[in-house]
């Protein structure tokens, strides 16, 4: 059973995944070598039997478990949290941590083995989304669990360890404190200013486009002013909505489109980088609120997190968003 | 002139080093190969003319910025922040900004070019520290500064661009987020039980000792109990003291030995693992504070961080520290 421990001082839980656990000899010591290859792909159609039994899947009329799906989402066969177990709560002398309940799944986005979200069609992408919707809906009715992620971890360097495109996403018993704190800090702006920081974000932006990347209907994608990481891109939808679940059909649609010309940009410009994708959003136990707003961080792997930033938090970038949006927008996909 | 922004929604600050600035095909599309080899090393004997002039040197009455010398601290040639100008604060619509005003310095630790504090005498590994405490000494004169990191970035995959060993500080006008975080959570708990959280560590840890790695009169070195990476391990001053500045002679004999030892300790069990560490310490303009303590943080690079600790904060562990702590106690250098 994972660990779930909380740091005394700062209150942050890390997972101490004891399932997975490593000996010295068991990291790599140089680059890994991605376990690519449809070959022996175990997220390729006909291979379903090499992944726990799905939880959701788009198939038209096929069996579960069978040929047949568009896309398909899996319980994590090596899962960093447990659905099974009591959400037990206890002290260790000065310490606390609690058993670690929670879900772990892989969506996988295609039966194709291509290793690329731009290398879909928007349908495909879009439908990512429809499946991470469903799987909130689902999974929120488990009230242990508090906090819902999704992300994508692209490339060896950004964290991929299957080639096979995929996303995941993990339930947590814990709203986790990055997103706590965001959370914290859009209410103190909106106690001072009685609006949302998003919306402020996105007025500004789209006024003095300097940073903006594009925009449709439903969605702004910009490069943030204060980016950590260079080509830094979040996608914002300008309709105000704290949780990503209750957004309408045509914001869906939206992200189909936008989040692959995005990473086609990327893919231009950057010359196919690894990068990370996460969908922020707000607890699953809580009703709507007027101060946060859900939105899509996207951040290419491009330089290395080293000392300054591990001891302080202060990132240092080297390219200014408003160069990052530039040659963004203006690439041609 | 370097350009800190705001976030603002979490109040994290960034640097935006212009005098850096990287275009897309700036950056590595692979390992980076190390600028090494002591050919042309900027760091060694005989080419003090290849950095800028000296802040601070220990030698045997030879002249400054001349050979001679067994440790050598010089302004980094390419800062991320400067020295030179005002630290005007200023809004740019709903952003906050200011001048990136602060300071940059190498350590050069040694006149040998060798790659790893564990290849250095203790002598060697002590002064590291004393240059720390002569640096912290001069810099806080300068009443804009409000706090200092040490730091080291050993091996490529944890930042490193120079092979000769060196460690960096940088000086902040600003208290970081993450420190800010500590000393807010060590306060907290301050409140609540009136003892200072660092030394109820210590004291928990020296009782029970299942992440004790050593100790000496002067420092317990741990595998902390919510550690967020594998063998991550710090090491912290038995005796209470909130600022690295104010540590006496006996502290710093102690870390020569103990941080050598560390580092030789991860080598072994580790196979020569690149690294980070961080000195956290107190804001150099407070007076000492009763809930703060200061500490070092060691961080082998063994991981990827990926998109589920970008987007929440929580880290996944797969080595549980007390396995960790074993590894490292029985490690025989």
């Amino acid at each position: 059973m994972p660990d779930l421990r909380k740091d005394p001082i700062t209150g942050r839980w890390v997972i101490i995944a004891t399932d997975r656990a490593k000996r010295p000899t068991d990291f790599e010591r140089n680059e890994v070598t991605l376990n690519g290859g449809a070959a022996t792909c175990p997220f390729c159609p006909g291979r379903e039997y090499k992944t726990p039994p799905e939880v959701l899947a788009f198939r038209n009329g096929t069996s579960a478990n069978q040929t047949g799906w568009t896309l398909r989402v899996v319980p994590n066969k090596f899962p960093a949290l447990r659905v099974e177990g009591e959400l037990a709560r206890e002290g260790e002398g000065l310490y606390d941590h609690m058993n670690g309940i929670g879900a772990h799944e892989v969506i996988i986005e295609s039966p194709e083995h291509v290793a690329s979200l731009g290398d879909l069609s928007e349908k495909h992408v879009e439908d990512l989304f429809w499946a991470f919707r469903d799987r909130i809906n689902d999974l929120k009715k488990d009230a242990r669990l508090r906090y819902i992620i999704l992300f994508k971890n692209h490339g060896e360097s950004a964290g991929a360890s299957l080639e096979h495109t995929h996303s995941q996403l993990i339930a947590l018993p814990v709203v986790p404190k990055r997103v706590q704190e965001e959370i914290d800090g859009a209410r103190r702006y909106h106690e001072f200013k009685e609006r949302c920081v998003y919306c402020d974000i996105v007025r500004q932006e789209l006024a003095n486009p300097v940073r903006l990347i594009l925009e449709t209907d439903q969605l702004a994608v910009l490069a943030p002013y204060a980016s950590r990481f260079p080509f830094e891109t979040w996608i914002i939808p300008k309709l105000h909505q704290s949780h990503f679940e209750s957004c309408d059909v045509s914001t869906i649609q939206s992200l189909g489109s936008v989040v692959r010309t995005v990473v086609r940009k990327m893919d231009k410009v950057l010359e196919h980088p690894a990068y990370n994708m996460m969908v922020h959003t707000a607890p699953i136990q809580e009703g709507p609120i007027g101060h946060y707003h859900w939105h899509i961080e996207l951040i290419p792997k491009l330089t290395r997190v080293a000392g300054f930033e591990w001891g302080t938090g202060f990132y240092i970038n080297p390219t200014p968003p408003e160069e990052a949006a530039s040659f963004l927008k203006q690439a041609r996909v």
